[in-house]
């Protein structure tokens, strides 16, 4: 790492429909490996990113982050610029990001900001959706049954806290030393034909929020009573949840870190 | 054809993203394609429908009509349901339509109506999009320029009329005897960060809707004169109008037909 180093803070959204997921894989289109080939395009040489979070296959992200450090000279406040011009002079020409990736802001922050270690939180966003428009149908959950706000509210709230969410975790997921989280917040708006359920938490396990959404679906149609949410966290008992949400409504809406890295006055979504 | 032979008028939606256009071609996914599969599932035998556009690989359709004869018992009031039905009992299991498409609406019409030969109108939309989210990109034409309405409107005014429109046709199309048509309405209004360009006639030449919003968005950044749209038509040149617009931002919108074979006392979008 040389004198010149500096530590860059993307904020990325992207149209999860098309993409295998965030993380970088061999022979398959994901997020990072688009992300990782521009910025090695315009240096030169391998820029390794740091996703806060490794979303899965079809989930979109409307502030994922990431951090890399580099040494080039170009000016930060024109990276995201560069980064998402795909027909632009320079040289660039259509090696930019593709149409489903955008740069929102590229700030430089602290040498030791970690786009996945200094996160303390995020806000996922899932859209139910009961028109049924086909052009729609990659970026909603179509589901059609009529939901009962009210109970889905009540059990949401029993949600709220730190418990330990073993019942909401798909096996596959990176192994984690502890399957308890905190749950900040959960509200369910509603919004022309939609159904908006967003979920706030220091962080979650494999599908936890989609497991989560699934439950209160099932709620939401009276399959399960609104104060068993309470016995399934208990349980920690996979089975004992509802059916995991398909992943295109599924939204990383924003990320949170910690307050000594903030630049500009902002989370990462600012 | 039996004298149980019924003829079906299909009004149908579909995201053109995914699919190489409206009419049926051996190896590729097609909307016609698509249609006919469904219906030889059904019947038990070829089932061989009439589009009324053509429409190309990526454009839209919110009422593209379709028609066919054949003498299944099924009750034509069901048979959008079951098209559509992906997941339904009865043994359709996922034989029906992808989710990209769906039919609106099936009616029984009289045995002469002929979804193309009985057309007499059409009506596309076009959306111009300034926002660049990247999520409407397949569903729009991302287009950053500032736009003078009041100047696409003198130049939309000049092109209604019955006109030789060979300088607003692609070479490729189906051979037609005459390049003449008649344009009985333009309209742009504008939405949020959108531009909406609807261009209703008794007909178009391939690429003519396309060709004549490319011109239209020429006049609108500057690029050409209002008034040259007449000097435009007058020299039935290719080269005098602007370009091709993309046909992600294309819908066809409604298709009107002969008074006669009017069912439910409306057109095909009912």
């Amino acid at each position: 790492m040389s004198e010149n180093s500096k530590n860059i803070l993307l904020k990325i959204q992207y149209d999860g429909t098309n993409f295998h997921g965030w993380q970088k894989q061999p022979d398959v289109r994901t997020v990072q490996g688009e992300v990782e080939h521009v910025l090695r395009f315009i240096a030169g040489y391998d820029v390794p990113v740091n996703g806060t979070s490794r979303t899965d296959t079809g989930v979109h992200a409307l502030g994922q982050c990431c951090s890399f450090t580099w040494d080039n000279p170009l000016p930060t406040d024109k990276l995201a610029d560069i980064m998402n011009r795909r027909f632009g002079a320079g040289g660039l020409g259509r090696s930019g990001l593709p149409g489903d990736i955008k740069v929102v802001s590229a700030d430089e922050v602290d040498m030791e900001f970690h786009a996945r270690f200094s996160c303390h939180g995020k806000t996922y966003k899932y859209i139910v959706d009961r028109s049924g428009d086909i052009f729609e149908r990659n970026h909603v959950y179509h589901y059609g049954f009529a939901l009962d706000h009210a109970a889905m509210r009540e059990a949401a709230r029993l949600a709220v806290g730190t418990h330990d969410f073993a019942s909401f975790q798909t096996a596959g997921g990176i192994p984690r030393d502890t399957t308890v989280r905190t749950i900040t917040d959960i509200t369910i708006t509603e919004e022309d034909n939609r159904t908006i359920i967003r979920v706030t938490g220091d962080g979650f396990l494999y599908n936890m929020v989609r497991i989560l959404v699934g439950t209160l679906l099932d709620i939401g149609t009276g399959k399960k009573e609104a104060q068993e949410m309470e016995e399934i966290i208990a349980s920690t008992d996979r089975s004992k949840a509802g059916f995991t949400a398909p992943p295109e409504g599924l939204y990383l809406e924003e990320i949170y870190f910690d307050d000594e890295f903030k630049r500009g006055g902002g989370t990462c979504t600012k």
